[in-house]
């Protein structure tokens, strides 16, 4: 499969070009899948937040990462007014589901989990996006699609760090592996529909 | 009960000076009510959106609301902070229990009836957080309990404007009146530990 930026730290497995191919045959559903995306990665980091409130760090963390992730929702639906696209909801692919089976049930196991898995996802998303901001036709979209790449590196960085902070050095990097490995093989064949995690 | 602040519209009774006393008298306490207040309502925002998907207008000025009460909630976490205060949980007072009984479970009705518990909310707490920039003895906080008025109150109006761009105005007017009424009976006791809707 060829590749076409260079691998993101975590990631065992690129991005094939068949999934760009796919992504820039549909970018108005990609659109409408990315609005979702970023809702929902609010509302993790929102969770979260819920879930932990005495860990003052991570409630000042990942509040400024659910406004980044809402400030980005709300441009991609501008995005969406502006093609045209009506808003509405769209069946997710398998990848979201797919990690939460990962996540072990039981504390301490299942935050380290979920910050692993947010970290992946924010991984994927900015080798995806980074892939769209390459090779999207449409100058100014690919200039919003590298606008939000910075972002999307920050935030993978940041649950790496609340990780670390955690748990020690050497439990995280082995679960990670672990994630990674499961994250890349639900990814190994392209979902059918075009998603930001087909 | 002597009452130190105009009726603010929605609201049925106006809060009692003895709400304030407490308030005063346990601010900490208080300001950590108010985050967990800011984080729930970006929450109910969210969860909105979530469920009405296809409403481009309703995802659109809800997406602003949740960004604004991410932001309050963040400044309130730094006057936790500032004050050395501890994050951390605190049982709710019986408010938001009780305005969700009073939500009819079957659409339309649901809808209709979020949008004004979101509206009475939000306007209680423009008229609380108006009381204690009037009373605080503490300058600073007084200034920005002021600041964050403005943001409610806006809030309640768009709640109002989202009900009655969707819904009859009379029927809205009939439900608000009945909600409006519930919500002053559940306050018409002060609970004995201070809240914000205490």
């Amino acid at each position: 499969m060829a590749t076409a930026t260079a691998t993101i730290r975590f990631l065992q497995t690129p991005t094939a070009q068949a999934w760009v191919d796919q992504a820039l045959a549909n970018l108005n559903v990609i659109l409408l899948d990315h609005a979702q995306c970023e809702r929902k990665a609010a509302g993790v980091a929102m969770s979260l937040i819920n879930r932990y409130p005495s860990d003052g760090e991570l409630v000042t963390v990942l509040t400024a990462i659910a406004q980044e992730e809402l400030a980005h929702f709300a441009q991609v639906n501008q995005w969406l007014e502006r093609r045209g696209v009506p808003f509405g909801p769209l069946p997710p692919p398998p990848y979201g589901a797919g990690l939460r089976q990962q996540v072990r049930p039981v504390e301490p196991h299942r935050q380290l989990d979920v910050l692993l898995v947010s970290a992946l996802i924010e991984a994927r998303s900015h080798e995806r996006l980074g892939l769209l901001a390459e090779q999207c036709p449409d100058g100014e979209l690919a200039q919003f699609y590298s606008s939000l790449m910075a972002s999307e590196a920050r935030h993978y960085g940041t649950y790496w760090v609340l990780a670390t902070g955690r748990f020690p050095r050497a439990a995280v990097a082995a679960r990670l592996d672990t994630l990674a490995a499961a994250e890349s093989k639900i990814l190994s064949s392209l979902h059918p529909q075009p998603r930001i995690h087909s």
